[in-house]
């Protein structure tokens, strides 16, 4: 049978839309600068869908860097794997100072967040190792247990009794294979705002024998007092064991970092094959992160301004009768009940007739019936944006309740 | 038992020299601008180990779009997925450009090589799926397997007989299961530098219904008469139903693309897990692209003089007793017999009594008592850097088979 041929009849759970959505729910263009107003189709819209958290993407001290450090180095240098050929004192630099941030003996940076965690993960574990994971892990943190020949156990969201009894199972079979147990779980979970349990986990070290992974890419800069992370909210730095981030939201850039102690650190420089085998992170990126986790550092003002408009958007929209679910972060999800093909129209509404572009997380993401208007508010937000999205969602949900959404005509094309 | 004890223990095949190693043989810093002339501490050396085939990397329309383009975008535009804010018409653009030049109908750009072809190979297979794949596939194509459900099978490599014997194995084995059959090899293997034999493996079709995967991480831009790679190269490009390129070395940047038919490059765009939940390519990397991609159609010259090269150098070796394996690309390892400790001795005299940096391949990524010295000539390189470089090798040859390493300090040092 060609290989090709089921291709052509099932594009998968998000391509299954494509004809109706590709270019204006999938794949749209916005336009601009990054900032809470840019362009789409030509339209200004009010835009809640970047992880700009502090507004460093176009913070005019990191264009500054960002345009000086490719005059200086171009986007090539250096060439090759950090092992082989792409090592330089900045990369270590910036290296230390992200260390001495998260409170770690030592980090290591990572070419790419994705690419990156996997083999952090891959290569702590052989196959008599055991894993216990949170249901809700992002995607690179499943794919990277797909490449695991060991046992996983995967314990419901959030749920500390179910990691619990997880961890029995673990630690009974980790007793007869000889391997050791990695618990994973996240800072912040992108979609539903809500922290892990990190406190929680740490306390079962009392019980039971494991190290912990925290996949903090929404909680870097934005959470904990000197925003350091999600670990650093709830007291437990000394408690995670490896700390990673990406640079792709607070540090508005690309790359990413894994931090703990020194021997955990340099056997991962000397074992992670997505790093050994695969090109360096740019100088370019190097100096544009330095700079940026210096304004982190020096400008509080920027996480406090971010929390001023998470604050006011979660009080607004709770006054409003919304429900926001469990988020405890600035991730702010805004849940309302109906189908596929309203989320579309409800969606199209927002961005045609009330400027907002947010985006949208509808089954198989999220289970048949809920939509989520998932909410990303920067340190670049105002009260007044604010303000002007509760009026159109107030809006918005009144036509929903009301069933206006429901017989349009792209609720109609898109059939569920 | 704890996980990280095994780590402290067992530093894995590359970390267990990091005593001796590191700084030097592993992680060494090659500073200035790229070009065969760089420093590594303090002092200059001739270098052999980047692969800025075309000498792009420090090209001055390069360096200028380069800086150009993080003036006007920063490093931080588009912010998020390509699928959920990350689209943007360059990147559109770049596929359309990138699509052309490779011969097909579509193109779709990757947010890193490494983990883009991993998604690739995922996003296409199934449980049911039989893949037949080359032995000495690079880490990505491995990782990517190691993900699959269904069964595979190696052919050893370039051995086309058995690559026979695995499609007649996995034809029977995918009429039992209702699956398709996908093969992979590479265009340029990158430690040897010989071809993958598209054309012997795209003639097997007559006989047995599979799509083809090509990685051309190295032909890409230095292979076929205009540059477009290595199934350009062996007249196959028709018969090549996915071409893959990173943008890691003839592009000089990072970032790569997947190029096949219309339905199979809009399948991959909706399902690919590392694109759809890890950001979009900047697009300060989409500008340099396509000056880069410009310059390697319009100035034939430097893939002319990247040739120059290679010829004179494999020529000069030949000539003076060296192998060079099966090479037939710019890639020209030179292969000598020694132990571990032999070959970090001669790669250190190498260094610092010659003046000449290159990649020493050891045991256990070839077979133990084979060195091989890996140089990738380039367009920037020199006819005189190509005489020094053979007088220096014809000069550490003869020490190396008169025993001159065998005890020296290092050597010892390395045990082996």
């Amino acid at each position: 049978m060609d290989l090709f041929a089921k291709l052509q009849t099932n594009l998968g759970p998000l391509g299954k839309h494509s004809k109706f959505s590709d270019g204006y729910f999938s794949f749209p263009k916005l336009e601009g600068e990054i900032a809470p107003r840019m362009k789409f189709q030509g339209k200004e819209v009010l835009t809640w869908s970047l992880n700009n958290y502090l507004g460093l993407a176009n913070h005019p001290e990191v264009r500054q860097a960002d345009a000086a450090a490719a005059a200086k180095w171009g986007a090539a240098y250096p060439m090759g794997a950090r092992m082989m050929s792409g090592q330089t004192s900045l990369h270590e630099q910036l290296e230390d100072e992200l260390a001495a941030f998260v409170g770690r003996e030592k980090a290591y940076l990572l070419n790419f967040g994705y690419q990156g965690i996997m083999s952090v993960i891959d290569s702590i574990l052989d196959r008599k190792d055991v894993v216990v994971y949170d249901s809700e892990c992002h995607a690179c943190i499943i794919d990277a247990l797909r490449m695991h020949l060991g046992k996983r156990y995967v314990f419901p969201h959030n749920d500390i009794e179910n990691c619990e009894k997880q961890l029995e199972r673990a630690t009974k079979l980790a007793n007869e294979t000889g391997g050791g147990i990695l618990v994973i779980t996240e800072g912040v979970f992108g979609m539903t705002g809500d922290q892990g349990k990190l406190k929680e986990i740490a306390a079962l070290k009392s019980k039971f024998e494991f190290r912990l992974l925290v996949d903090d890419a929404h909680g870097f800069g934005t959470m904990g007092p000197t925003g350091a992370g999600t670990d650093e909210e709830q007291g437990v730095q000394d408690q995670v064991d490896l700390y990673f981030s990406t640079f792709a939201k607070s540090m508005a850039s690309i790359g990413a970092f894994i931090a703990g102690n020194a021997q955990v650190i340099h056997f991962l420089r000397y074992n992670m094959r997505s790093q050994i085998f695969a090109k360096s992170l740019p100088m370019l990126l190097v100096e544009g992160a330095l700079k940026r986790l210096e304004l982190l550092k020096t400008q509080p003002e920027l996480k406090e301004n971010l929390w001023k408009i998470v604050n006011a958007l979660r009080d607004g929209l709770h006054k409003n009768g919304f429900s926001t679910g469990q988020s405890n972060s600035p991730v702010t999800p805004v849940v309302l009940n109906g189908t596929v093909g309203e989320a579309a129209a409800l969606s199209q509404d927002l961005r045609e007739n009330y400027g907002i572009f947010c985006s949208v997380v509808i089954y198989p993401v999220v289970p048949k019936g809920m939509i989520i208007l998932r909410l990303i508010p920067t340190a670049m937000h105002s009260i007044s944006d604010v303000e002007e999205t509760i009026t159109a969602f107030a809006a918005i949900k009144g036509k929903l309740v009301d069933g206006v959404y429901k017989n349009s005509e792209l609720a109609v094309s898109f059939g569920e």
